[in-house]
């Protein structure tokens, strides 16, 4: 039965919910604080994003959406990147390191978030029953009666606005951390909510091609720059030029700020950026002229009231940046909810609390791992250790398909597989993994004994593999039985 | 330095806090979404709080303001408590057993929350600073710009309510657990905030004095029906009344109002109540008008923005009544807040940040320690080895107070250290305490070899308690140098 179905924000997440909505044939009303991000007026200034990876789970749910050509459309405003190449001095030399994402070569597509809302917006202006109202800010919403009530923000003069009222059956809140949707639901349903800014603020920085129109480095990556307490990446744009953020401590920040040696700074920290990938003027002046900003972590439950409200995206589990599954996560969301909504077509009440209760803790343990991976990102990718473990899941992954072996990072990055039952994976594997470095030792010992008995370098390497595969297998049909 | 105080809330927190700035010749305005509660026709309707325990923290707070007559004031319409009283069944028998509250006699005062918010009120209003505004809603602040806005909502036509613009030099939000000021001020400041509904609903009963006017059951006291699960309780009013209170998970609430099963289900699990306290039909027929209503714990970081503005109260750390300390915590807030100002008077961001940074540990214990104490009050107060240890603790309490022993409960509730450090002394007393019962279970041999050999019961009871004050005291000493 058709609907109305309103939708707040119209961000990537809230077009895409829009989208599945229209689909499905309701009457769609998109409601927007700011412009149209379309308009000749904004296209220009928008900047205050961290460039997004999209993956598996982005993809796909664009994919679900019934519509042939939109996955292929933003699609074809991507950028692969194989891997991560990190920037480190070793000895006082500055070395570049690559790593793989994916023992099977699979990429993460880097790609401008202003795009793929353009090309999700455009693909909703071709929907009869979709409706936009740009400038326009939520004051109220009554859950129970299913009213909205939103400030007209075109008008010249702020005060003379007159408030519209708006019936609906279905609020859809995509109105991202600082979620007015989410603030009206609370009165409704008694909401635990957790926000926390983490100890790191974010600064973006421009690195145009160079001047024969080139890439100033590998393209297909994504750059990091890991410096423990801070870290500098770099993510490719189509038109060859980079998307930086610098990460540091507000105290570093501040400290940069008061002494004006933010390129003294860079030289120390990040080998390879000044002069190469941007000049010490462009440097200070992005520092000086960008918005230095916080990072906020957000966990709430439930994310619905009744069969009248819901919210996703940002808006129900605002993440830090650092799995790169912020947006994927959001765009998941609404592939979930209607795949809940299709499922409980005559019962929407009973359709959100099952969201509710499947969402939260996938989005709880994506939101934990963002906060998590940080670390990895800024510290553990220069640690040996890290990279035999590294090595040593993906040869497992290679070599044992069938049992379902698959990193962390892989399952997050290139599958749907619910980000609870990934973490409970993780655990799992991380305990046969843990067996099988003991058992690494002792087939080292084993090998490097026959080694010397045979002569054949070659054999011992795969016969250590072998074995080591052997015992993974064993150890986790075990686990599983 | 006069300056504008905007005071948000004109509960019993605000307006002690309104008392300080008036005290201290600041020009004062109190905003308050509701009406006066002292208007003819809102005095009827006052039900929905949980009655107050005021204990040593607010009665210091309420001194402090430096107006000789306020304490007393209050303290007339007050009750005293002085222990609990636990009622059970045991082998099938109606039991009652009283706990006292403190070793020295001290009481817990009963009282009213309405009427010390008239006391107060009735106290700003003989000052000449003070003006109030009723039915205004705060919808918007610039912390920067010092500037707030408030809905006029005394209008007969809410569409046409006009805002109107307040300039302040510090706006004090004291505005509950649902604040307006902490929603905006988070857009100032990059603020942790956590809350919390726990999975306790409560309802609130009116118990009436008996046929001759006088208390049902013993007045001096804080009844309780300790349930587990369960629990409900009982406070006296200065009308020989009681004012009762449910808690009950929410699914317990849901299968009352389904099976309509409230008196069995009292008859069950609280002896003594009906009729002895309330009849059947006035107990299903407030159970059926009462609101069910949740309770949330708040706590958030930090409660201010640069030197304009600073949230106080359940505003900044709605907490859960079973500890008796969310009225205290937000009297004392008044105290402590307005001591930061006049110890920095001429650099207000210091004074908020310095009472931020000491605040934040304070608040964040208690409400720990009020979400631990359900435990204690619903479970724990039935136990033997728990009245054993509060027997133990007390007896240490009263033989060696030189060396500043006492309870985390006697620490909380009557003293003014700073919560904090009563939780630090409290886990240092709790090691003592272990090492001591190991001693008193020795002492015991020893004490009864003593007493076969003499036959002198009352002299071994003697050695017994000194040598455990003795060993106690070692122990203390031990642990401070």
């Amino acid at each position: 039965m058709p609907q109305k179905v309103v939708i707040v924000g119209a961000g990537p997440v809230g077009s895409l919910a829009a989208l599945y909505a229209a689909v499905r044939g309701h009457e769609v009303e998109i409601y927007e604080l700011r412009s149209d991000l379309r308009s000749p007026e904004i296209t220009q200034n928008i900047s205050q994003s961290i460039n997004l990876a999209l993956s598996e789970r982005g993809i796909h749910s664009l994919r679900q959406t019934g519509l042939p050509d939109l996955a292929d459309a933003v699609l074809k405003e991507t950028f692969p990147m194989h891997g991560r190449m990190i920037h480190v001095r070793k000895q006082g030399k500055y070395v570049r390191q690559s790593q793989a994402y994916d023992a099977r070569g699979r990429s993460l597509l880097a790609m401008d978030r202003t795009g793929l809302n353009q090309t999700l917006l455009d693909h909703l202006d071709a929907m009869q029953n979709v409706r936009f109202f740009f400038h326009r800010k939520l004051v109220s919403v009554d859950f129970r009666q299913r009213l909205a009530w939103f400030e007209n923000r075109t008008k010249n003069d702020p005060a003379k606005s007159d408030d519209i009222e708006v019936p609906f059956d279905l609020m859809i809140g995509a109105d991202g951390a600082h979620s007015a949707v989410r603030y009206h639901l609370m009165k409704f349903v008694p909401m635990s909510y957790q926000q926390e800014y983490i100890d790191k603020l974010w600064c973006q920085f421009h690195v145009p091609p160079t001047a024969d129109g080139d890439y100033r480095i590998p393209p297909n990556y994504l750059h990091i720059w890991p410096q423990d307490d801070a870290m500098f990446i770099a993510l490719p744009n189509l038109d060859k030029s980079f998307t930086s953020t610098l990460f540091l401590p507000r105290s570093g920040f501040e400290h940069l700020v008061a002494s004006g040696k933010v390129v003294e700074y860079f030289d120390e920290k990040f080998p390879g950026v000044v002069p190469d990938l941007i000049t010490d003027e462009q440097l200070r002046k992005q520092f000086n002229e960008h918005d230095h900003l916080p990072l906020i972590s957000i966990k709430c439950s439930p994310y619905h009231y009744g069969s009248t409200g819901v919210i996703i995206g940002d808006a129900a589990h605002a993440m830090v940046p650092f799995y790169g599954q912020g947006m994927n996560a959001g765009l998941e969301d609404v592939r979930v909810l209607f795949e809940f909504l299709d499922r409980y077509p005559n019962d929407q009440a009973k359709a959100l609390t099952e969201y509710s209760k499947q969402r939260t803790p996938d989005a709880q343990t994506i939101n934990d791992l963002a906060l998590g991976n940080y670390r990895e990102m800024a510290s553990d990718v220069k640690k040996p250790l890290y990279l035999l473990r590294k090595w040593l899941e993906e040869k497992l992954y290679l070599y044992i398909p069938n049992a379902g072996w698959a990193t962390q990072y892989s399952r997050v990055t290139f599958s749907n597989m619910r980000y609870s039952e990934v973490q409970d994976a993780a655990s799992r594997q991380a305990r046969i993994l843990n067996g099988v470095v003991c058992v690494v030792a002792l087939s080292f010992i084993g090998s490097a004994f026959w080694l010397t008995r045979t002569g054949g370098v070659q054999q011992a390497k795969k016969g250590l593999l072998r074995s080591i595969c052997l015992v993974a297998q064993q150890a986790q049909k075990l686990t599983q039985g």
